[in-house]
């Protein structure tokens, strides 16, 4: 169990392209149609987690990851999951003492490329990326549940 | 994963007592309020698992279970559950070649006695016991999710 507290920014332009240190393919799917309760499923190369999020209070969320089978994970997201699923490249890109997490999504999503920071509490201080643009963190159409629901090209 | 086959039944008098093989204390909430997915946190002495059931069809339903921390479990039933939690003794009931689970309920559920019997195919024989009364296997009133809900006390 852990509490998640992350600040969420739209990419601006492509100069975190340089600072990139890792990057991994990422499809995930959400179960749950209840809005109080995040279930979701991700498939990562040979790793698959179900994670599970309450509701929402101020930034920081109740959060509960466990590794599952891959084959699990690929019949969750084929029988289970709200469609269409959440495809996108997540990128670690540095910025001073931060990895942020930077996704870059694919299908129904393509276009749009959002960047988290991860922080500690709630008012620890981090460098701003040059790359950051508007902050989106309390906005629910970007959350990826909804992405989900609402995919960016359908806006 | 496993496709989950089983029939259920009210107990209509206390022969089963004499048939018992093993009982145990469960408790179990639900998080989930999507009447498509059930997600459940059961807790059972030192042992948790956390449990996805997909939409039913027919009988048959898709079911995803894995162990997890006792912690986890005991801070999902209390910040994230359903309420009232379900709290009942199972109890492992031979009848022919099959063990039945027999569920005496308690708390909000007091006065329920239900049993199931897990069959390998929906065409599956199996013996009747004598302590078996009016079949419920198709009644959502008795889905322990839906107990949750509307606890029989209050029926």
């Amino acid at each position: 169990m852990g509490v998640e507290i992350e600040r969420k920014f739209l990419v601006k332009n492509d100069s975190w392209r340089s600072h990139v240190e890792s990057h991994a393919h990422l499809l995930q799917g959400y179960l749950s149609r209840d809005a109080n309760l995040t279930v979701r499923v991700r498939l990562t190369g040979s790793a698959a987690y179900l994670t599970i999020k309450g509701m929402t209070s101020g930034i920081s969320r109740s959060e509960y990851e466990y590794p599952i089978p891959v084959e699990d994970a690929q019949a969750m997201l084929r029988d289970l999951a709200v469609s269409p699923l959440i495809d996108k490249t997540r990128y670690r890109v540095r910025c001073g003492t931060h990895l942020w997490d930077l996704d870059l999504f694919a299908g129904e999503n393509e276009g749009l490329v959002m960047a988290e920071v991860e922080l500690r509490s709630e008012d620890e201080t981090f460098e701003m990326p040059e790359w950051a643009g508007e902050e989106v963190t309390g906005d629910p159409r970007y959350y990826n549940a909804n992405l989900a629901r609402y995919p960016f090209k359908h806006w």
